[in-house]
């Protein structure tokens, strides 16, 4: 397991909790939070790991790293030559719906969790407040996580899952919806100030921008209507539909 | 233009020298290397915005933060309510290929430059050295931006190329190949270290593990065949194949 918000995180806690239902639980999370942090991955400083908690069948470490870090760390160190079932990374305080999945370090993990041939599931809410309530989306990753693990993709394939729950009360949530990432970017504002020191600089603040608000295949619209969205996530960013042009317009 | 080798990368330097003979260049690169920052953004601190260098049709500037942001300053803040022909990232010291395109900062922000509806370019070269010879790269990107420029796709569609170039004698080089992403993964060595407060501490370094080396397909075998590799890369990450899959497990 892992996430983006560090290993302190009542998100983290929330999802241990539910995955300790399945079996043993190693946890590496950023001792740091890493929200934005993509799959960014750290090759320039050393990586400080801290094994932070540790109980039956529960281990909880701290890496000074960013969250793909933290994926590798345990596959290529602490679990070497050991079989994982599953990666979780979240709950997340707050949404990676639509392009969020490419900016989101929660997601960064899930997908880096998914190269190394076991499925993984990115689980968001959206409510970004640390006093959060978890319960709909402990419900819902219990179901899920149950739903993966009895139902194994074909031998050699990936399944990489991005989960994101609604901020609504619990019992209003009609139930899941399988989506496709909605189609849409940030559009940022950058607000200007000046230090003491006569340097200009600027705070990074967007607003998400939804080029189809009402198509009722995304991810946006399933969580603007009450549902839990969940997108299966590739990682062969090859546009295929593009081949063709290019081979016209380089030859 | 963007790179994530920093503003003051000889391959930036390249690029620009290579994009200024087809008009006006505003460049805005990092304050400080980004290497593997991904598509990372970031909200937690300030950025600092300097123009480094200002002449007839150029202006540089440097920003402290990641190349997403970079890209993001240029079109939210100082290219508002303009037009912008190409977004052009690099020239990068060293290989963005296969899945290199999720970790690479360089694709970072030419990832984002596409979200802006404008067509953009990543640019590689399989050498990491500060003195590597951007010869062939240059002579290769003249040609990929004027086609892309004289081609546009159609209307509201996205463009996007990773752009690799082998490191070897340019007179050697055979020519254009149109690819799709190699299959295969990072495996990470953790070289452990002590510090002298008795801290342990990781460096992370590894090697590509290739799963079709064979693969005529690819822009690995291309690079390693002496091709420019050049792939077309999409920001819609939804796995389509797994729809049905999840539609019937989580029924």
């Amino acid at each position: 397991m892992s996430n983006d918000d560090s290993y302190l995180a009542p998100g983290f806690a929330a999802a241990i909790e539910v995955a300790r239902e399945f079996g043993r639980v190693i946890a590496v999370a950023p001792l740091t939070p890493q929200s934005g942090r993509s799959q960014a991955v750290t090759m320039t400083e050393p990586l400080f790991l801290e094994l932070q908690h540790e109980e039956e069948g529960l281990q909880v470490y701290s890496l000074s790293g960013t969250p793909v870090d933290c994926v590798k760390m345990a596959f290529d160190h602490l679990l070497v030559g050991q079989k994982v079932d599953l990666v979780v990374s979240g709950i997340n305080h707050g949404s990676n719906a639509g392009i969020n999945v490419l900016y989101s370090g929660t997601m960064g993990a899930a997908i880096e969790g998914s190269f190394y041939g076991c499925p993984s599931i990115g689980l968001s809410l959206t409510d970004h407040s640390l006093d959060a309530d978890f319960t709909a989306t402990k419900h819902y990753a219990r179901q899920i996580i149950k739903s993966v693990l009895e139902n194994p993709v074909e031998e050699g394939g990936t399944l990489c899952l991005n989960v994101n729950v609604p901020d609504i009360d619990p019992m209003d949530i009609k139930g899941i919806r399988v989506c496709r990432q909605c189609r849409g970017i940030w559009r940022e504002e950058f607000y200007p100030h000046t230090s003491p020191h006569g340097k200009r600089y600027f705070w990074l603040s967007g607003a998400f921008d939804n080029y189809e608000p009402d198509c009722e295949q995304t991810d946006e619209w399933a969580l603007a209507n009450g549902y839990v969205a969940v997108v299966p996530v590739q990682i062969d960013m090859t546009a295929y539909n593009r081949l063709p042009y290019l081979e016209h317009i380089l030859k």
